[in-house]
């Protein structure tokens, strides 16, 4: 697989259904990893990183999960696919720099990616549909077995898995899942909410912006503690807390539908009307408003959408994406004329 | 004809064609009239108010332009129906009040209207669309000679015709138009234009509301002299007076398209998107959303939209109108509701 081949394809997990896919649009598990005999990146040397690169490459390659999957070296690509892959949800931000010895790998579905010599020797996830972290957890498990048979992992008998930062140190894993929220901050119950499971061991955060009632009513919920905890205890945990956020949105959904049907529709409608109808729009914009047809979907205000539109729509709209959908580069206003195109052409019904 | 047949007629000022149709609305005149022998309005006796609008009634019923006309006394309409024919254009605001001697007299396709025991005795209008003053002056003058023939008006030799405000002592005569001026607004320049023509002896206002960059870029220009100039100078006065504001809004749109064509663009895709989605709406907005409307009809933006359909939105949006449609009284939230629905309905393309 090539990167302009993702261009033309869509992840696995925009599908847009599974359980409670009204609310969570995605369950994501990392792994962090690294090579037993080697120091970590920040502090290994040319020769050290360049090994590391060709051993984890060479485990890929045997892997069959990651059979026929995309593998480039970060240095290789520009700064638009670079910043694409970001887009993309396959790699961190931190991972899109000009170093030689950082690469991706990812799989035809784009369920499961591997950067290499990121902040760890290896971080591996996989992202799948709605709510499904125990799933994505075991599929991902099954990739963490193929890359060990191929090499020693850092691992001590007292703490578990080694890694560079001490918070992932233990299983090495980070389970998070992206909540749509819109109910709870129209209705001002989201800080509370937030706040609350807070206090329990995970972190949330505004997906969009740094602020919680950031662009978009999206959020990310992901587990704070790695250590003293099986994969699984840590899965179920995460599972239960999001369950409680996912039926407070709920209520808060039924909540604003016999408060105030008329002026919520009536907003919901709006939105609807204004992508399907500007021919300039910025991101920001697009999210708040592509969130309220979020909602307008699943409250079957609006039908003739699927959510697969509306996830793709997320993804399609950014930078990046309308530039490798142009071939070429564009400035901001450009950037803004396509999206509106864009989101005209997909919405078109 | 009766009031009812007016909510599903469209009277003929509204076709939005003739012309410089883009620019202005219509083009409307009125006189003045007092009968001699009887004192202004303000000052006349029951008795002498109860035979002014017998003398008037009598000699409009044997008009042959106000043949099978709607004639209503003002105190036998609910308020409803008063401000449905103000709404209308048909009689002023003044002239909606419970009154018993208070009549209004309307011929079948809206051209001509009588307002009885108004400020003077008579106060006859006559509208047509675009910009057709000397026409409609014309019109206006053969119904004048008709209600001359059966009545003798209050004239002086020195001064004219005597009118109850010294203000429409001479011809009585006013003559207006109706112009929509977007891109005067957009481009700021309209004040200097307004304050320009403001020195030549008339008088332009907001349409809507009292400032001049008031809602919806709607302004009526009228003349403010009527004394010591005959009927056709004053017309002509005004035409070319009207004439330069209208060279002016021309030079403005070219100026716009020339400049930002994608923003404008862009504002008057959205104002459409709006108001095809909106479920709640006011006046308000929908005055400003369909003047950009307009304008994109004008510059060939939105090309399956007429005129006539412009603007008859923007009579049927008003209150009574909305409430006559729906044979009841409206709350304010109702009214919003279905002026929505109205619009979407007309705009359904």
């Amino acid at each position: 697989m090539k990167i302009n081949d993702l261009i033309t394809q869509t992840g696995e997990w925009l599908k847009g259904d599974g359980p409670n896919a009204d609310i969570v649009i995605s369950s994501r598990v990392r792994l962090a990893r690294n090579i037993k005999g080697f120091p970590f990146y920040h502090w290994a040397g040319k020769k050290e990183k360049e090994e590391i690169l060709s051993i984890v490459k060479n485990a890929i390659s045997k892997s069959k999960y990651m059979k026929g999957s995309l593998f480039v070296k970060i240095a290789a690509i520009d700064e638009i696919d670079r910043q694409f892959l970001v887009e993309r949800h396959l790699m961190s931000r931190e991972h899109a720099v000009n170093d030689e010895f950082k690469a991706l790998s990812v799989d035809d579905r784009e369920v499961m990616s591997v950067m290499i010599n990121e902040e760890d020797h290896i971080r591996a996830q996989a992202i799948q549909s709605s709510f499904n972290l125990m799933d994505t957890w075991r599929v991902l498990s099954e990739l963490d077995n193929e890359l060990e048979d191929k090499m020693d992992f850092a691992y001590s008998d007292r703490w578990g898995y080694l890694t560079a930062c001490p918070t992932n140190i233990g299983t090495g894993l980070r389970a998070s899942v992206m909540l749509h929220l819109p109910a709870l901050v129209i209705t001002n119950h989201i800080s509370r909410v937030l706040q609350a499971i807070s206090k329990l061991g995970v972190m949330a955060r505004g997906l969009f912006g740094e602020g919680t009632e950031a662009s978009g009513n999206f959020f990310q919920i992901s587990n704070q503690v790695t250590l003293g905890h099986t994969e699984e205890d840590i899965i179920d945990n995460m599972e239960k807390l999001v369950n409680q956020v996912v039926g407070r949105e709920k209520s808060a959904r039924e909540y604003l539908l016999t408060q105030n049907k008329p002026a919520l529709f009536d907003k919901i409608w709006r939105a609807f009307g204004t992508l399907k109808s500007a021919r300039i729009i910025t991101s920001d914009e697009t999210i708040r408003l592509l969130s309220l047809i979020r909602l307008g979907v699943d409250l079957e205000v609006i039908k003739d959408i699927d959510r697969r539109t509306m996830n793709e729509l997320f993804i399609y709209m950014q930078p990046a994406h309308l530039q490798k959908l142009e071939g070429k580069k564009l400035s901001s206003m450009e950037r803004d004329m396509r999206r509106a195109d864009l989101i005209r052409s997909k919405l078109k019904v």
